[in-house]
């Protein structure tokens, strides 16, 4: 089966939207990231901000349970309804499932490689790299933050990101089983991934 | 720095050996595996069958000890030698930073990733597939053993590896953080991991 979705995850610093972006660009397909939150929002009705937040915050509903009830669409639990939190992610994910339904396209983050697992047409790329290198490109990327280190931002939004994606899929983040494809981008450089990721997909 | 030693790690069925040894005949270099197993044989003066075993056991010496040991070379531990299996391990350490130190080289299995793991001239690659595809793959290159099904051979061959691996190095086999390039033969085709192996040393 060809492939015509492709979802990269990515550790912060290690270049997943430069290479998503790319990758898009190559094969003349869309490309989706800050996007999907936009999307998600406007099914909701959070404000932006939140929705951006809760994004990389994992509620406390047990991940089982929640599964379950996405399966079933069920947005109220007995005792009270589902925090705001799982509320957006059920969007993201509605959201997700239909950017990939109607056209080819790149998806970054957001968990899209576990909403998408049992579609045959995506292929599954994750980014990593040493925190030497990440810390790095952070600095050259965003610059620095008042306040807290460049040591102190990756370990928070690593952190953050591995316990998002526990949360919502039982999975652990950066297991090799669930990437077809697994690139440390401070030994292969940015326009290597993308040759790759391209012909892979070709 | 450049790449003149490529390690692959891999699941068992999943072409590492095809990929391997296609690899280093496009570099026009070495390549290792059954052959690593003889030089630690002749160093130790075991018979080939028993090394061969070895390989993929895991002794009872606990892994950090063990690798205290050997990082100071000693053989003898208070109350007894080192286990056959660990003087054999120590011999393959030896002869795998031999090998690497000597010339440009592709090495197949045997804990080489974490051996060499100080050398920055080293990519290191895992290898892995669905079980069904290594199921197919393995009946393909292999055939029938009579008295077990193909599933239990699958799951023995894992089984010992993951603990040989576990044992010797106190990593995770199969954990992203250790290969700059992990690729699911399942859903990219041999020929295709070839090619980027060997664009990734060019």
């Amino acid at each position: 089966m060809s492939k015509r979705i492709i979802t990269i995850s990515r550790e912060f610093g290690a270049g997943g939207h430069t290479v998503g972006k790319k990758v898009a660009e190559e094969l003349g397909i869309l490309f989706y990231d800050q996007e999907i939150i936009d999307h998600a929002v406007a099914e909701t009705g959070f404000s932006p901000d939140f929705v951006r937040e809760a994004g990389e915050y994992a509620s406390t509903t047990h991940s089982f349970l929640f599964n379950l009830l996405l399966s079933h669409s069920v947005t109220a639990v007995p005792g009270g309804e589902l925090s705001n939190y799982d509320k957006i992610y059920i969007a993201q994910t509605k959201t997700i499932q239909d950017l990939a339904e109607k056209s080819p396209c790149v998806i970054v983050g957001r968990c899209a490689d576990y909403i998408l697992r049992e579609r045959d047409d995506v292929l599954s790329v994750f980014l990593h790299a040493s925190d030497e290198y990440r810390q790095q490109r952070i600095l050259e990327q965003y610059g620095e933050i008042e306040g807290k280190t460049i040591g102190e931002r990756l370990e928070e939004k690593d952190k953050k990101r591995m316990l998002y994606y526990k949360h919502y899929t039982d999975r652990d983040w950066g297991d090799v089983k669930n990437y077809h494809l697994t690139i440390n981008t401070a030994v292969i450089p940015l326009d290597m991934a993308v040759r790759w990721i391209v012909d892979a997909v070709r």
